[in-house]
């Protein structure tokens, strides 16, 4: 909204708000320097830094928007879009435009509460914190959704979008890249998607990790919790746990939450009473996994190992603590946030591929 | 950002953008109508809602700022303002105006993936939804930080602040009321403090549920762990369990942790080997607890009762099920986007200050 590079002002007139200027001259320091710090930029000597925030505390001084802009230029907001799990996969597939608007109030408390989405977030706040910029939430289910998220960024509110637990076949990208908006995906792109910016996870090496660990632990009567299938992520998962532990290993569908976990295990111990293996695609669903198996008197690991995914703060709240294939979910998002800033200094640079490792954190329940 | 009341146009011109009329005309209902629905208006028939939802699709309109303007005049946006709970502490009781903005990344951390969060933005984003309007997230620790979240509401970025987790000692809630902005805090203020609406639980009479209860479960060797003292919301759970327990009763403070309370516990343990209740002032840390107690050969609550406070997701997520006391975040978060569009609505209405109740939640480990 503010098309200005800076406050021009020539110093504290009586009785108007104090000026960079006015903070300059306090902290005894050049113009550029007080930007520098209100702005964030590390690479200040910290006693100078120290000495600009006092005096910044001492006029009174209140950064705004045209300040903030000589670093981003723009609103000092980007959109935080989270599009749901579940009511939404209706609407995303094209089975209505309207569907999920009202019936999805569960499946909104569900994404939010989901340590996941407080991974996501905190490191957004955190990566965007320093420039003095914010996340704009928004929640992008149905049709209407993502025209409101569109109507935002195209009038301004926000310079871009950080978008995360897209489904495959949401619009959303699409319709972002295709207005010429500048947005990253926390999930890789189909072949054939229009270009953006995204970071993703190895998710198949993942589930090939799991697979390896349970193996050398002697485990071979496998089972597998999957995530909803329509996620890419968990499928990938899953195949890459299954190309360790052999296609015969049976699979039973959650829907990453603790509760669904559970429901999983039981089928799973129903369907195949001697396992002495499990890999969920989710730490909550780990969790689950293992509430049931101690519920049936199975001791975890000694009678079934199990093998989670992500290493939330879910993978220690429970005991056993959860041996687990970590994703590290706070650099990919502080990554996002860094791949939308330099989208915005050069938005006609090819898109950015940004591919992590995980890694398998082995606690006690494998 | 926008002055004007909504849009004027007179239909769509060849080219131009898909306008309210448009729609109105494609659905067959009055200009009105389709405000009601594009703004979320809950009493409209349901089959016209479709109708205009349908028209909406079929021209493409995108609903614009000025058209949320219809309902909220302003700039589609208010700040969810959290302050943290740990490194901020210098800051707010003014040990030093910089202080915890560098060291204190765990704090973010730990604030974001407290199941409180999710639970106050997953009703804050389906509260101000049909709205369309959003929550910006800010991270207000340090003076820098309120001196952002001033300019950001003083220059129209958002119309309002939702305050969350603020300290007895924070001072941005009397920097928002002094400069006039409308905001709504988490928690009820000081005496004295200045007026703003608020909305809060009745904590004590919260801590007295859960002493009742441990009473009449005959446990007579109580323990207490509490949550940081400088939180009034903490001080009263305990002061209200005290009132019904028993002043001699050993208390360790907790930092509303799972691991805090596994610290605590363990320290009550040592302190007072033959307990057989506990109360803890959140689920997290009677999470905590009930895994320490695991650990030590108790069996809860045969051996030791323990009773938690929140009602979280972390109440059902390990086992035995916490029995707790619920406090409605989510009922309590949507009021105070209520009274938030109230103020704005009503700027010189006297503040409103809504208290709820809190419910004892019998499970399994009391």
């Amino acid at each position: 909204m503010d098309t200005g590079r800076g406050r021009t002002g020539t110093g504290a007139a009586t009785g108007s708000a104090p000026t960079l200027e006015d903070v300059a001259r306090a902290a005894g320091v050049s113009r550029a320097t007080v930007s520098r710090v209100v702005n964030g930029v590390r690479n200040v000597d910290p006693a100078i830094r120290e000495a600009v925030r006092r005096a910044v505390a001492a006029t009174g001084y209140v950064p705004n928007r045209a300040a903030r802009s000589l670093v981003t230029r723009r609103s000092g907001a980007v959109a935080l879009v989270v599009s749901g799990t579940g009511a939404g996969a209706g609407a995303a597939s094209g089975a209505g435009a309207g569907a999920g608007r009202d019936g999805d109030s569960d499946a909104v408390a569900r994404v939010f509460q989901d340590p996941f989405f407080g991974r996501v977030t905190g490191a957004v706040v955190q990566a965007l914190r320093p420039r003095g910029v914010h996340p704009v939430l928004m929640f992008a289910d149905a049709a209407e959704d993502r025209a409101q998220v569109l109507a935002y960024l195209g009038q301004g509110g926000a310079d871009g979008a950080l978008l995360v637990t897209t489904h495959a076949d949401d619009p959303l990208p699409g319709m972002l890249a295709g207005a010429g908006l500048a947005a990253v995906r926390f999930s890789r792109p189909e072949p054939g998607a229009p270009p953006l910016d995204w970071v993703d996870l190895r998710h198949r090496e993942g589930g090939a990790l799991a697979a390896g660990h349970l193996a050398g632990r002697g485990r071979r009567r496998l089972a597998v919790i999957a995530g909803p299938g329509r996620l890419a992520a968990s499928r990938e998962r899953v195949a890459g746990f299954l190309g360790g532990a052999g296609p015969a290993t049976p699979v039973v569908e959650g829907d990453f939450t603790v509760e669904g976990g559970e429901r999983a295990m039981r089928r799973l111990l129903a369907e195949r009473p001697d396992l002495d293996g499990v890999f969920a695609a989710n730490d909550l669903m780990a969790q689950g996994a293992c509430l049931v198996l101690g519920e049936h008197g199975r001791r975890v690991p000694d009678d079934v190992a199990v093998v989670g995914f992500d290493d939330s703060s879910a993978a220690t709240a429970g005991r056993p603590r959860l041996t687990t294939v970590r994703q590290p979910v706070e650099a990919m998002a502080t990554e996002m946030v860094r791949l939308l800033l330099d989208r915005l200094a050069s938005p006609a640079a090819p898109p950015a591929e940004v591919l992590f490792a995980p890694s398998l954190i082995v606690r006690d329940s494998a």
